[in-house]
């Protein structure tokens, strides 16, 4: 795969396909992507009642979250997971992968104002962003408030989230459109690899979980090659689960992390009242360099207000949730510093 | 009812029943209570699938979070409620109330340490404290951390969720055998309302939602009796639902407690994993008189830790974890601060 990360300066965003070949214009739900689908309606077998979905998983056994479905709006199945996107009754439109729940409008947007805030308020004027993940595109819309970014590459393995998220969650497409993005179709852990070294300022992993297309985004190759495509001081911050549930894995993710960057590793975590326990976790790390102390926020959004004009407020994040992320219960805390 | 607040200087609680007689003992499983309720096991109706407590609420329409039974331990209808006490997968022991979840062992200690540690953090030297609600036992032990506390009143309106907790709970029944206890069984709002004025350091009102027994304990005429209760620069705690699901009446509570509370009204949070929305909130309120700062600890539990030997070390709550609590998201903040 070709990587171009030089940003374009046309209206429409320069898509990369897998195969190297570039396209412009915007991804809809006429696009290619649609028709190799399997978008069929099918019986979700798991469901807690009819007309309810549910999520089961492996990852959180002995419990289930569940959602009353107004109406499904599109289920298939993709080259790497199953796609599902429906009307909620209380939290608006609901986007699932493999049964998981990946975004809900009224409920999801701590998670990614979160993922994006937390990084890019701790360094001072963030120039060159890469989006690992994301395809829903909310976390491009949040990083695009910062007006002193030039260059955002976003690097997506499924074009059907792609695709499925435009149509669905239009004000969130706005982000694909802003002329400094360049959307990659394709693994995220090659194309941190083959990136320019010491290129990015920030690199924003916004990954599902660690079953799946996602799982090499949790091992140490890839937070090596992360490593590598930050500048000195360069930060990321990545998906890093439930302090409720995966204890054990984020022990692990954080002792790869300390081997691996230099600068700063710090666990932070917020509220998701749609995700499993209610709660997920971020792993924010620095390259040696400029120091960051990223529980002192120096860039903090809510600081200039420019971008609210044509992005609206933020709904949750401010500079002192941004430092209450990084305080833990002690159950917690004692397990991450250890 | 007669009320007696004196302290009990026997190895067993004095327990104050509704008649005004009084009881001594420990209340088990072969109480009175067992059995003038029905116990027998009923077909879960409105259950995810066979085997599974499915948490259905016209408070949070359209969500429903669901925990898979192990073994059912106690189902019975109390004179207030439907109780049920079951063993899950994977939170432990877990206790409902007409179908909500009040307390999971692995997952519900935030709640219960939280609801305790922010009213007796923030002032000094507490020394006679009511419990409102919290039959469950939870409250009582946290709260008989604070070696300075000399008479801790606990009024439970419900016998059969003290005799059900005691039995399935036995080392949170440990904190109803500490002589500084007497359990009154009643109703909160009368008892609060007949108490000496002036004669608490600090009040807990562990509460269940306002649908059902509680409801009177979310109005304005039980704020006024608690404010007149609590000695100058007392405090209350109360229980002040989700910032996801319940902004309105979160509104409507803090307006009340603003004209009745004439020293500071704050409004904080914290996350439970087995609660809807994964959060509950908190009103922590104090009466004109020598001022109170919630939000920075004087009395932190975290500094004297003369309680761990008897009690075991707090899982969830620390001094920082404190100050995050009074921390909210933009969107909540700019309703609470109206």
């Amino acid at each position: 795969m070709e990587v171009i990360s030089n940003h374009n300066n046309g209206s429409t965003t320069k898509i990369i396909l897998k195969n190297g070949s570039i396209r412009n214009g915007n991804v809809n739900g006429n696009s290619h992507s649609h028709e190799k689908i399997e978008n069929k309606l099918v019986e979700c077998t798991n469901s807690i009642k009819p007309g309810w979905f549910s999520e089961f998983s492996a990852l959180w056994p002995g419990e289930a979250f569940s959602l009353k479905i107004e109406k499904l709006l599109f289920q298939g199945k993709s080259d790497y997971q199953d796609v599902m996107l429906f009307e909620s009754a209380t939290y608006g439109k609901v986007l699932t992968l493999d049964g998981a729940i990946q975004h809900t409008e009224n409920g999801g947007f701590p998670y990614t104002e979160v993922i994006v805030h937390l990084p890019l308020g701790s360094i001072p004027s963030p120039k060159k962003v890469l989006i690992i993940g994301g395809g829903i595109g909310f976390t491009l819309f949040e990083v695009s408030r910062y007006p002193t970014i030039e260059t955002i590459d976003i690097v997506e393995i499924d074009d059907v989230v792609v695709d499925v998220s435009r149509k669905y969650f239009p004000y969130l497409a706005a982000g694909f459109d802003d002329p400094r993005v360049t959307l990659i179709i394709g693994d995220g852990a090659a194309f941190v690899k083959a990136a320019q070294p010491g290129y990015y300022d920030a690199i924003i992993v916004d990954s599902s979980d660690p079953i799946g297309p996602a799982k090499d985004l949790f091992e140490r190759p890839f937070f090596e090659a992360v490593a590598k495509a930050l500048r000195p001081g360069g930060v990321v911050c990545t998906q890093a689960e439930s302090i409720w549930l995966h204890m054990h894995l984020i022990k692990q993710i954080i002792a790869n992390c300390r081997q691996v960057f230099k600068g700063s590793v710090n666990y932070a975590w917020t509220t998701v009242p749609t995700y499993p326990t209610g709660v997920i976790g971020y792993m924010l790390c620095s390259t040696e360099g400029p120091e960051v102390n990223f529980k002192n926020p120096v860039n903090s959004i809510d600081k200039d207000t420019s971008h609210v004009k044509s992005k609206g407020p933020l709904k949750f994040y401010n500079s002192d949730i941004h430092k209450a992320a990084f305080i833990l219960p002690s159950f917690a805390r004692d397990l991450v510093e250890f």
